[in-house]
């Protein structure tokens, strides 16, 4: 060990020879890494392109089959308004892309909505960004792995009634490799995402030039339509499926978050990326959407549009049908692991800022945010659970957060143009900790964000009125609540440093007088220990014994007498049977007649068995007592404790 | 408060003063009982049979069915057999009852199994006996309930789907009865009983009555027959349904643990009760069997036989079916409330004599074993909930434990007699605790006795092999593992004892050096009254800081310096983020350096929050901090707490 001494401190530094012990934890999520280790690596543009577009990207795998299951309540001759409505989401993205676009090339140190909001709108407005993004992650991670597992079982449905194993199962095993750490190195990332980008267009690609030389035929074997044609083609159901196909936005924030890990020029990097994203992402969900059409595709819980459309396109369920929905499945699993990367940050950032429980900055072993990995594994898991690996059954919950976090974020963007609009040319001013400087063309700015800020405020409108029966309830009940919690838990660490603080704190006065109290059960080896060091603790002992029984306390009289060794004994009767209650009592008697200087200290003999389960095996009165007496202001607790071999 | 000195002892006697606060326990199972308010009563004939009886007369309730259900096996032919093999199980009952009969004059004490056999024929039976029991009274509530719950659902089939919900909720129903503590004043249970007979008889009665004037028809619509006919009429199918009709005698055996509460003469009353409650049970087991095949009634988990009969006799399903089936209900929720008394009560045995946790020995606030009524509540909910509330299903289960502790303790009473018979006329000898004296006719009481035993443990035999497949395997598996647990806690017990003696310990040798390590997070208010504290222990305090970042102990030092008194720091620089393990090697290796009459005292702040829920905003370093410490020896851990408004 290294030792050092500074000022009078001696600073052990263990880093070299600490050896942590190898234990199945070890095992599963590999060997402890020192705080030194961290790494810091930045990427370039294709491999950006792989490592954030798999959660928008995979969108795809469900945003048209959500699209055509609202407006299966008309009907399938209403399946003709899909794809005007995905051209209404196409452009919905392409607004969010410029808008976005300019957030990048504003905040190159990472522009999330919690920062942007939390930068320029307020302490609420970021907290509500806060709780509007924590839910979008978990509901990825259950859409995304549903989704993922619908591929599956659309491939081989014998699967069917396993789906909700296979998908908590996958989320289980996501958390794992997370624990272990993911090094972003991207490579892992760039082949899944560029193999489905491949072969979907590969598909699409072979659908359209079947379609343009007449030879793309029906669905052979359509899984049977599960919706009962109920009602008419009103605005109501045309805004209620668009709503459902804005999904397919989810994820387009992702690269704002991340621009800190690209290559410099980091926001000009960033910014081409996430346009080339938008791009690819626009034209797969259009000629999905087009062809899902084209060959008569039903919304289904057993089979998915992509299966569908690959099986159709590729006239068989052969290797390029599986390879298609191979790829769509870990795409899809890829964009769950996007959340397991951005949920912990986001929650350590606020747990930063007190609005979260302080646990969630701790860098695990493996110097990951673990705590936020776990949680979010947890609470998708249970949202899995609850709706059964249903996508449809999940998306009412779904876009309501990432629209709330789009507003506020380009609702931010547009409030700091403004403000940099009032500024002098040249000028520079320091506000909420972040730099304003003019910039020329503030004015276009401010209109491309502006508009951006209004168009997704309108459509996460849309999306609580039409889903609001559905689902979009929960999240409109939760948030407020997320929003409440953050504001509660603030309070407390608020108040918490005032009341340790040294501020304005005099010398402590010295201890002058020190009672102890010795609870004694029996008179035998375990508590005569506990004798000795109560003794050595001050003169003024007191033995206590409370007594269910008068003859097995005249027993503790007679014995104590003996062992004692003159200390005072004070039995306790308790008629009805209660060990802690009748103690308290008395302790609160003496404790009501101590003077300022005065402590009293409340020995406990506890008895430490040699297996865990001998534990059951004695009542656990001395946790008990350790417990109320806690809340005791000038008591204190002592275990003595025995261990018996 | 009285206060009482006595040879320098300070005694209080808080008897009346003290008044338990009222909380929703004290509303749910009433306001405590103190220790002196114990009742004592004893009751006659009339309430005795009342008393003990419903657990035996309920099994009428199964039995027939329980047979029929195995016989359907080979067609519904074989029902014939039904009536033949339930005399032979009434000529069981009548051995048994002989038996037993011998048994509560020899012990007017009270001569359960677990008593007659640890007397007679030591420590292993009796533990085997114990474990019989208590199995046998967790299978008679789960039994019992599951028959009431089918009694219910037969007149009103709408509640077939809610059976293992009502039958648990009636579970916990009786376990708050007990709980709040049963006067057993009888009347509660004179009246459900002799209803239950009365209905039963006048059913019978008048089935007999329209048997013989030839109006007794067939059961209208009955259930439809679940059993597929699967076989031929075998030897081993009639031993099958011969184990399965040996329901009907369960229960018997409580009068003989119940002798203490007659009145005098003890014996003699119990005694005619038994032979009288033998009497009334094998009636109308015969009867019910008998009239059962007339109107040929169908084996159902829908339709209990009862109902079945009972609408026939009445040919209708008004009110005197109602009250045959209500009554019924009735008295089967008596049998399982019987169990409560005694599965509380013996497990409170095994713990006096060490072979179950001590905490079963602990009388609630209502004077009641509450430990042992909510273990047989959990444990029987289980059963129910496991086996779907069918009795079928739980039958294989059920009688080896009632038929072993039938064995073991006629086998104690065989082996008594034979010991009695070693003595001289007007001898007395002690064994065990228990008094045997010389009596004439001990020949002929041993033979009944033994033959009691051997026809109980053939029964056990048969029953242990005809349904070992069925289920009796997993009560075979259970009964020697639940005997090796008894082994294992008695020796722990023992051990602790032993380890704890006074009987050969010396004087304790005086603390010469008292260490202090304070546990140091940070410098604010809460550490310096710990340090406050360890300063008044001993003048050898080291305050210790385990660091994960460097700034952060650099602020800690310079505030110590301020703050600090004087009082050594050390840091102990974490590189692997880890809080308890630096901590733990720092003091194991001040530890291993200690004299032998060094103490060590490891003093933690601790902080203590308003609210429960904030205690989740901060890591409990503290408590683990605690539970690892109390393994080592000579380290006594402190908590000076902090409370915080």
């Amino acid at each position: 060990m290294n030792i050092e001494h500074k000022y009078g401190t001696t600073i052990f530094r263990s880093a070299t020879d600490y050896q942590p012990p190898r234990t199945w934890r070890a095992w599963l999520i590999g060997r402890p890494l020192a705080t030194a280790d961290a790494p810091h690596q930045t990427i370039g543009k294709i491999i950006g392109l792989a490592v954030f577009a798999s959660d928008a990207l995979s969108s795809t795998a469900y945003a048209t089959q959500e699209i055509l299951v609202i407006l299966a309540l008309a009907g399938t001759m209403a399946f003709g308004y899909a794809f005007p409505i995905s051209i209404a989401i196409v452009a919905l993205l392409a607004i969010v892309t410029l808008s976005y676009e300019q957030t990048i090339h504003a905040y190159p140190g990472g522009g999330g909505a919690y920062i942007v909001s939390r930068d320029n709108l307020g302490e609420l407005p970021a907290q509500a960004a806060g709780a509007a993004l924590l839910t979008d992650y978990v509901l990825t991670v259950a859409v995304s792995i549903s989704s993922g597992v619908a591929q599956v079982v659309s491939a081989f449905p014998e699967l069917f009634p396993y789906r909700v194993y296979l998908a908590v199962a996958l989320v289980l095993f996501i958390m794992v490799v997370n624990l272990r750490g993911v090094k972003e190195s991207g490579a892992i990332f760039a082949l899944p995402t560029y193999f489905f980008v491949a072969m979907m267009l590969l598909t699409v690609g072979v659908g359209l030039v079947r379609y343009l030389t007449g030879t793309l035929g029906m669905v052979v074997d359509p899984p049977p339509l599960e919706i009962v044609a109920v009602q008419i083609v009103t605005p109501f159901l045309l805004l209620h499926a668009f709503s459902s196909g804005t999904a397919a936005l989810t994820g387009v924030e992702a690269i704002s978050n991340g621009i800190p890990a690209f290559k410099e020029p980091r926001s000009h990097n960033a910014g081409i990326t996430l346009i080339w994203m938008s791009a690819i992402l626009g034209t797969l969900f259009l000629v999905i959407t087009f062809l899902a059409n084209r060959i008569g595709a039903m919304p289904s819980e057993t089979e998915t549009v992509i299966s569908q459309l690959a099986r159709t396109v590729y006239n068989s369920r052969d290797w390029l049908y599986l390879l298609t929905i191979g790829a769509t499945t870990v795409i899809l699993i890829m964009a769950a692991n996007t959340s397991f990367a951005d949920f912990p940050r986001l929650s350590a950032l606020l747990a930063i800022d007190g609005f979260l429980p302080r646990q969630f900055t701790y860098r695990g072993s493996r110097l990951v945010f673990s705590r936020g990995i776990m949680a979010l594994a947890l609470l998708a898991s249970i949202l899995i659970i609850a709706f059964s690996a249903s996508v449809t059954a999940l998306i009412p919950l779904y876009a309501i957060g990432v629209f709330l976090s789009f507003t506020l974020s380009q609702g931010g963007m547009a409030h700091r143009w403004w403000k940099i609009g009032r500024l002098a040319p040249g000028q520079e001013k320091q506000e909420r900790g972040s730099t304003l400087r003019y910039e020329a063309g503030w004015q276009v700015k401010i209109v491309i964000n502006g508009f951006g800020a209004v168009c997704t405020a309108i459509v996460m409108f849309v999306f609580a009125v039409t889903k609001f029966r559905d689902g979009a309830w929960l999240v409109l009940v939760l948030m407020p609540l997320l929003v409440a919690g953050f504001s509660l838990i603030h309070r407390h660490y608020r108040n918490l440093a005032r009341q340790l603080s040294l501020d304005d704190y005099g010398a402590a006065s010295h201890i002058i007088r020190h009672r102890v109290i010795l609870c004694v059960s029996g008179v035998h080896q375990g508590s005569l220990i506990a004798l000795r060091y109560a003794r050595n603790l001050s003169d003024d002992v007191t033995a206590v014994h409370v007594s269910m029984d008068p003859l097995e306390a005249e027993k503790v009289r007679q014995k104590w007498e003996m062992w004692g060794d003159g200390v005072r004994l004070v039995i306790l009767e308790s008629p009805y049977r209660l060990f802690v209650e009748p103690l308290l009592q008395y302790i609160e008697e003496i404790a009501s007649q101590r003077q300022p200087n005065e402590i009293i200290t409340v020995v406990v003999p506890q008895f430490v068995p040699r297996r865990w389960w001998h534990n059951l095996l004695h009542t656990q009165t001395a946790m008990l007592l350790r417990l109320v007496l806690l809340f005791k202001p000038g008591v204190v607790v002592t275990d003595v404790a025995y261990q018996v071999e």
